[in-house]
């Protein structure tokens, strides 16, 4: 991902152009990433999201070098919004206060439209699960570790007495987990809160069986 | 999108295209349908269908008309495969007896492969959320069916007295179809019958627990 930009730093032109570059990477990897739940990754290329940033194709081709690494570059955006909107602010919690703080969490980012799109990862590995690469491999990696990390809530919590010792750590992340999709994928699709609540009721009740 | 060819139907080749009419419309919604769940229903354009079924654009044109025809006529066989794969196999049957059935046989629906990247309409769906039009209404409506076909499985089981008065249809059905859609999503992109494993479990575990 070379910046060729920042070579050229002499003349006005460069300069503008640096001064561009240095406030704007951010900018405009925020607006592809909001492209994609709108238009779907695919529809994040150079040309499109020059026109969706008022930048020239060759400007963003100084950036980025390709549709591949600018997509890849979202992503890695969208990870970092997910990390401070989900992840960062579920920490130094129980095991069972953490779960519940990731799912309601989780529900607030798509509730409060972080992306217009719904959930950004959601979206984009519906799209690209039949297209091996890059893009997908990156999209499962997301997925795993956020599975990842609500078993390992889940394991913590039955550490400390408060999950059942019986239940399947990989099951039950899978079962919250579930919840949220679906509050995703119909939220989006409908803008109604009611699957939001639904999940939340389905959550609820699934730790309370949970319980030890 | 106007097809100068249809005006030229007088000689030998005329008739051989209205012989691919006859037999193919069924055939090329079916391939039409299932390159939607690998290319997404925004990759079935009259131009890349025509490469998939080895017709012409133009040949294609005289049958749909438009890409916005060709999709919703998609969708409509993407229906009538559902409905012989799911629904009609669980007609005739108890209540609960038919809600553990629609959900098994969703289930093997995904992992047969009936469609490529799993289930048409959760792929869709979520492909469309974001694009207002007859296409996204008419994913709506599929969804709405689904899951009033679940909620009615869920009434007629509590008038059967084998699902407790106090459970909520609709929060039932969501908590059931959720189970399924993740299930589809991570069968998709891992190509993994485990996560159709951990539906199983979860829908059982509900059902139980929702005996009245």
């Amino acid at each position: 991902m070379a910046d060729q930009s920042r070579t050229a730093e002499q003349k006005p032109s460069a300069r503008k152009q640096r001064s561009d570059g240095a406030r704007s990477r951010t900018a405009i990897l925020d607006e592809a990433a909001r492209l994609a739940t709108v238009e779907g990754i695919g529809g994040v290329s150079l040309s499109r999201l020059a026109d969706a940033v008022g930048m020239s194709k060759s400007g963003l081709f100084a950036h980025f070098g390709s549709k591949e690494e600018l997509q890849l570059a979202t992503i890695e955006t969208a990870d970092t919004i997910f990390e401070m909107q989900v992840l960062e602010r579920a920490e130094q919690l129980t095991g069972l206060e953490r779960l519940t703080r990731l799912a309601e969490l989780y529900l607030e980012y798509v509730e409060s439209g972080v992306f217009p799109g719904g959930c950004f990862f959601a979206s984009v590995l519906v799209e690209v699960s039949m297209q091996p690469g890059p893009v997908r491999d990156r999209v499962l990696v997301f997925l795993e570790n956020w599975l990842g990390t609500l078993e390992e809530a889940i394991g913590q919590a039955q550490r400390e007495g408060s999950i059942g010792a019986d239940e399947d750590p990989t099951q039950l992340a899978f079962e919250i987990e579930s919840s949220l999709l679906l509050a995703n994928t119909q939220f989006t699709v409908e803008q109604s809160h009611a699957p939001i609540e639904r999940a939340r009721r389905a959550i609820d009740r699934r730790l309370k069986d949970a319980a030890a």
